[in-house]
């Protein structure tokens, strides 16, 4: 195993998670809520072990990282990152116990938006930043930034991005993957931008807006409001979100598509897509529908409330204005379904991914009609390519592990013997898709603080699981990762 | 399509039933409830409409079915059946409402055992031991049956074997379909009699002996009592069932092995049985530990009970001891994890079958450590031999199918409006899988009476749709099925 460059890389991970810290220590000095010391030794921690790690292992400049190794690094990678963002947290004393503050780091990475959080009212602002800040970097990954700004740093550095990216594939916008990287945080900045100047316009102030369009962004859904999005009470502001939370679930490659001159046609071109607006629009209005008698028969009112609910649990991101666990219970199993397909491959979001949920149908359909004609095997279909039967049976595999894990997890959490059967099954699922809210005892009004040590570590490994589509997190688990070759 | 075959083979199958009927039509004439005439029609019906569509259809000597008429068949026949079966229970006037006893008779033939019953005390002996009958008969398979009793009817009907029995292949214990029926029913009268027996050696009266036995032999679990296997409050009871639960859920196979000279190598050579064993072992004896709280630190009460119940989901029988929905978290995320398992293939048990966890195990255990190595790929093997990738596919697409139906029908039952999502999804995975109980308002000291006329026919088709493993359902909803070919 190539042990020096795996050190450098993460090194360099680190790195750039101090720097990332920047912003929100700056704001500290605004503020002033005696958060700038818990803040300056988060970055001084992670700017010296990642520095110190980057630059003291000497490599060769032929040495190039192997698949398993992209693997390991990835995985790596995020508990590390994960367990240097929570020094903050610790720090600062608001949530003093380290697990919590892993937990919230995790989730932040992630893009879960889980919290173990209870005070949002004595937050201090630069710690807030930092948890919003830890959002928008997850979203788009780690190592996918840390090659956008090193291109250099290792010679074949797809199987990084493979690893990290969320979906079956990232198709490659041009040939060099430190150039698909620098592409994908253009149109991220852009995308972020333009929700940020909505959100402003909406009323909101720069800071709230700033950490809002970041929970967006990477659709993970902190707020630094214990009521979520329901604190503005706003028409516009909802429908803001609910277009952003939407538009980042669909894949990056859309955007560059648009940009570069297909225009709309990039997305109806797009089966993945087409699907994915489908299923969106349908179980919205489905929930709408569903939800009038609990909205008095206003119609807009419960659109308004069932289409923001419908994206954010769609997009994984899990903001909240209404307390959905109240909702019909037709309602509720659209959003555990919605919770289980999540959002387009190549974008921030979790979940199965539509275009997996679109080949496992097609796949079931095949099954069905081609009983009794065993000779004759059509090839699935996506975006009129056929797609290789090796892929296929891939992604039926994957849904398995899926949803073994949900349930495994589910078990698990329940070993920590608080809550009830539906608390621990949505506790696990709203993990495993990142998405953040689930049903029960971890409904949209409460969160996760309630577990003890055991759940939370559960349910941040089954955050990490879920963000790295679960081969990497399973690797580190094997013998073999951890031998030399 | 080979419309007359098709329709001769319904025949059969109709006047099967209808001699099926005799036992009970007998026991009325002891009990003198009022059910003669109730009983009496049932079998008129069935024998007369039977007869007729066997005997006016004139078939050629060479004609023979293909596989997907087999499905056919095998899809139609189970709703006729069901059909039919609900007859005596509308007759009798205790189940008027033809939508509930058409749910009980698919309970029944599927081996679910969830019940609309509500008046266990005025219920009519006969028409109660039909209720049981049905058990006793699905748990094989009446097509099974059929072939035993008229092997010559078509000629190849291997078919229909494997369309109408559980599991990935019925391993033929001799070259002749028709012979190998022969033997499994001889192995399932041998077994159902031995714990006939055992029942009555308990001091149960012949009849309660009869009915819990026909409903532990199919692994269906109605009993004559609201309080289920309760109402006897015996310890040796207990311990003859949980025995004879668990030998139902294995490999008929095994029986004829371990006869035929084999003995207990049949059973320790067989890795399904291991791992069933093995699971059903480890499972009770966790949900012992985590039950002793409940039962006072009783080791020996907790464990009569929690290996009853464990025993009895797993098998997906359904008998009930004790209200598990009462018991810790954890101990029922392990029987939600039983209820998708299920037992044995070659079983007249209900679930996933262990054969294809354990394949979907070795199947993610290979994804995982083959990172890395792509041109390696380890043959998945069962019991020492090879399995064939396609094979392994299909096993894969078949769990997700099964997962996806458990959702989809849990969504389609919450839209009768009544329960909380765990009712749902337990209903609906409980009916799945063939088990009976569930948790919420369908736990185990309710039942299913609570839904309305949609949540029960869509409950009574997820029950047909688990118990035929889902192809021939989904094959029935397909236009191609009704083409003429």
């Amino acid at each position: 195993m190539n042990r020096k460059l795996i050190i450098r890389v993460l090194g360099a991970l680190l790195s750039i998670e101090g720097l990332a810290m920047i912003p929100a220590f700056l704001i500290t000095f605004h503020y002033r809520d005696g958060d700038t010391a818990a803040m300056g030794f988060g970055i001084l921690v992670a700017l010296s072990v990642g520095c110190a790690m980057y630059f003291i292992p000497k490599t060769d400049r032929n040495s190039y990282l192997r698949l398993k190794e992209g693997f390991i690094i990835v995985a790596v990678g995020w508990i590390l990152m994960s367990l240097c963002g929570a020094l903050p947290f610790v720090f600062s004393g608001f949530l003093p116990f380290f697990q919590d503050a892993f937990f919230e780091a995790v989730s932040g990475f992630t893009t879960t938006g889980a919290s173990v959080v209870t005070n949002f009212e004595n937050f201090p602002h630069g710690i807030m930043f930092w948890r919003a800040t830890t959002h928008w970097i997850g979203g788009m990954g780690v190592l996918v930034l840390t090659l956008a700004l090193l291109p250099k740093l290792t010679g074949r550095t797809s199987h990084l991005v493979r690893a990290e990216s969320p979906g079956p594939s990232l198709s490659k916008l041009v040939p060099k993957t430190g150039q698909t990287a620098k592409i994908l945080y253009r149109l991220y900045i852009g995308i972020t931008s333009l929700e940020f100047i909505s959100l402003l316009l909406c009323g909101l102030s720069p800071y709230d807006a700033a950490v809002h369009t970041f929970a967006t962004a990477g659709t993970g859904g902190f707020s630094c409001y214990g009521a979520s999005i329901a604190a503005f009470d706003s028409v516009a502001v909802d429908t803001v979100i609910t277009i952003f939370m939407f538009m980042f679930g669909v894949n990056f490659a859309l955007y560059y598509k648009f940009i570069i001159g297909d225009h709309f046609k990039a997305f109806w071109k797009d089966e993945e897509f087409r699907c994915f607006f489908l299923i969106a629009v349908t179980f919205s209005l489905l929930i709408t529908l569903f939800n009038l008698p609990y909205y008095k028969n206003d119609f807009f009112t419960s659109l308004r409330y069932s289409s923001f609910q419908l994206s954010s649990i769609i997009s994984t991101t899990g903001f909240v204005t209404a307390d959905f666990s109240l909702w019909p219970v037709a309602s509720q199993m659209l959003l555990i379904l919605a919770m289980f397909i999540g959002s387009c491959a190549g974008s921030t979001a979790g979940g199965i991914k539509v275009v997996r949920i679109a080949m496992l149908f097609k796949l079931s359909r095949r099954n069905i009609l081609a009983t009794g004609r065993p000779k004759k095997v059509d090839v699935i279909r996506i975006d009129h390519k056929a797609v290789d039967e090796g892929i296929v049976s891939q992604v039926a595999q994957f849904a398995v592990m899926y949803v073994a894990l949900v349930f495994i997890g589910a078990f698990l959490l329940s070993l920590d013997g608080k809550f009830d059967v539906i608390t621990q099954i949505t506790a696990s699922l709203t993990c495993v898709s990142n998405v953040g809210p689930g049903l029960g005892a971890v409904g949209p009004v409460h969160n996760f603080a309630g577990y003890g040590i055991f759940g939370k570590i559960v349910a941040s490994f089954l955050m990490l699981f879920g963000r790295l589509e679960l081969l990497p997190m399973f690797i580190l688990f094997t013998r073999s990762a951890w031998h030399k070759y």
